[in-house]
């Protein structure tokens, strides 16, 4: 397999290791910060880079759709476009496709959809989505998949879980045809349900890939049920490759999947609630937007060592998100992916250290403390 | 004088310089970019320092109605609530406070107005705009002046220069009675007509101030009318005094004030530009939105030192702005602030080294050419 994947060292379900790609190590557990649209929005490429991120994400549906797939191979691929040299693992398109809702139409064939920017019709397959990827220069591709939508019943989880299947063997006889040095994930579907998880995670492994994603969650299930759900589908996975929980999630859900056994996430939440005045923190999250931080000179967390966290009062950062201005946006999703690769490291040196049950039980009980008082 | 300023040399009317202040010393000529809203819009504070601006500009209005010019006094200051640590000049609040038409009302005491954010109520006088200023921390403080409009009739603008006149004596008393190390810039008027601008200039000299500010110009009369009102004006301003034309302007506007012996400039343009996807460049400004720069690779000027300007293609830019991504409007502001700086760092050397005269023929030749051009 072109994709050494070492797994340094376990706690519990919980492990740490490292995923070798052609343009660099990727440390699990893993954040991937979302650049939807060839940027992660608010952020220079090299900001990301120094926060910690080994690895972004980019969207073929956005991408295929503006500036086009076939036109960023032409400028030289992804990387180079949006000037990011680390590995980027892109989209199958299938999620974003399948939330087209009224713009879409479904066969076995595919998807075929019209484009949210102007209008344009355009078909997302199996092959076609392989395509894409590779033209976008993508160090790990998804597979085609259909998000099982929240909730479904057994039988509808099933049929959708199927095709996904079906599309999984298509994915990998498409990207197979390529002569590559990236790597495909397949995508375990099969919603709540057990049985159907065990059934998906078996049929990838028999097909092979080269890491597996959980898909279908946080879609509106909830955590415990997105834990069990986990819990259900990560056993009958291969211990060698690494595990990824799509589109998840918020801090909490983060340590709960690794400590379930997930090694690699993305998520738009700490750059969307950045856009928000959201600001994450080891004492949870709190809205800069609240009139509480008007006339506090404290800084979000001082101890940080990331600038937005640490030099600038949260009475200017309430004054920012107040006034729209563009620098709230930019501090915030600075300070939320800097506490999201934060998290992600100490999650890996507790999990080195042999003390990640003790990590997880601090983490929690911080968290859940929420934000220090306001000032009298 | 509490603020030594230092002409080093001379080629023509324009001069090269130096300006100390208490907070670092300020570059001649100098262009000042606009933090109107205690932010350089798009930039972080480091990133304007690090272009080569020496002082930024802050607004007066903006600033009193939010977050307040108390609140921002008790937070340490305009320099520690924004993280800028060199010199500021704020405005005086006059010419915005004036361009909010139906909510304001004049007097011969100052201008009642409605917030444009909620409608309150505030009152601006020169001692409040002194007040408020001194609240900032504001490094050159500007007197309280009233914008005359363009067109205005010679009586109209006698009228209204004298009113300026009457506002900038009871400016010099009122910032007399504070004990700061600020300075203190009076504001010539007199709209297009040469006697008023000299009256203006004289008795703004009687008065004394620290430095000389002409106002009143980029507000709809033309670049030959503005020029012609610098040379009716310079001449009767102190030659040991800074000079800062105020609002202004395009880089070719730059060039031809410096010429005529301006040292000082603030402008949105660059920042505001920037939003909406235009770039200055030694070649004439350029329409990042123009579908030309679709498929361009090249960059905006890959001899420049700037990273936005250096290292991302045409074609990434284009699809930034048509996408609206934050990211375009960082990468083109950055540019902007960038060339300018640059500009005026060239048009500095070029004073120093005698060879103004030449500069600006070559400047004039470059800049007219326009854009390279098109891929084929």
């Amino acid at each position: 397999m072109s994709f050494p994947f070492e797994v340094n060292a376990t706690d519990g379900a919980a492990r740490s290791g490292v995923l070798k790609t052609t343009r660099g190590e990727i440390r699990t557990p893993a954040f991937m910060p979302v650049g939807t649209a060839a940027t992660v929005k608010g952020m220079l490429p090299e900001q990301v880079k120094d926060l910690g991120a080994d690895i972004i994400l980019g969207n073929t549906y956005h991408l295929m759709l503006r500036p086009g797939a076939e036109r960023i191979a032409r400028l030289g691929g992804l990387h180079e476009f949006m000037r990011w040299d680390g590995p980027i693992l892109t989209d199958s398109g299938g999620f974003q496709v399948m939330s087209l809702a009224g713009l879409r139409k479904m066969s076995e064939e595919g998807v075929s959809f019209q484009s949210h920017i102007d209008g344009s019709k355009h078909m997302l397959t199996p092959e076609r989505s392989m395509e894409i990827q590779a033209a976008l220069g993508s160090d790990i591709v998804m597979a085609f998949d259909e998000c099982t939508p929240f909730p479904a019943t057994e039988e509808e989880a099933r049929k959708s879980m199927e095709l996904s299947m079906r599309w999984a063997r298509r994915s990998k006889v498409a990207f197979d045809e390529k002569d590559g040095a990236s790597n495909l994930f397949g995508i375990v579907q099969g919603g709540v349900y057990p049985k159907l998880r065990k059934q998906s995670a078996e049929e990838l492994t028999t097909i092979g890939f080269d890491g597996y994603a959980i898909g279908g969650l946080a879609v509106g299930e909830g955590q415990d049920l997105m834990f069990q759900v986990l819990e259900d589908t990560i056993p009958h996975l291969p211990g060698a490759r690494p595990r990824y929980l799509m589109g998840v999630g918020k801090p909490d859900d983060l340590v709960g999947a690794v400590s379930r056994g997930v090694d690699m996430f993305d998520c738009v939440l700490p750059t969307r609630s950045g856009r928000n005045g959201q600001a994450f923190t080891w004492r949870g999250p709190i809205n800069l937007k609240n009139a509480r931080h008007t006339d506090d000179p404290r800084h979000i967390d001082a101890s940080s060592s990331c600038p937005a966290t640490r030099d600038y009062s949260r009475a200017y950062l309430h004054h920012l998100v107040k006034s729209n201005e563009i620098l709230a946006s930019i501090l915030l999703t600075w300070n939320n992916l800097a506490f999201y690769q934060e998290l992600m490291r100490a999650m890996r040196e507790a999990i080195e250290a042999g003390a990640f049950h003790e990590f997880v039980r601090k983490f929690n009980d911080l968290y859940s403390q929420g934000d220090i008082a306001r000032i009298s």
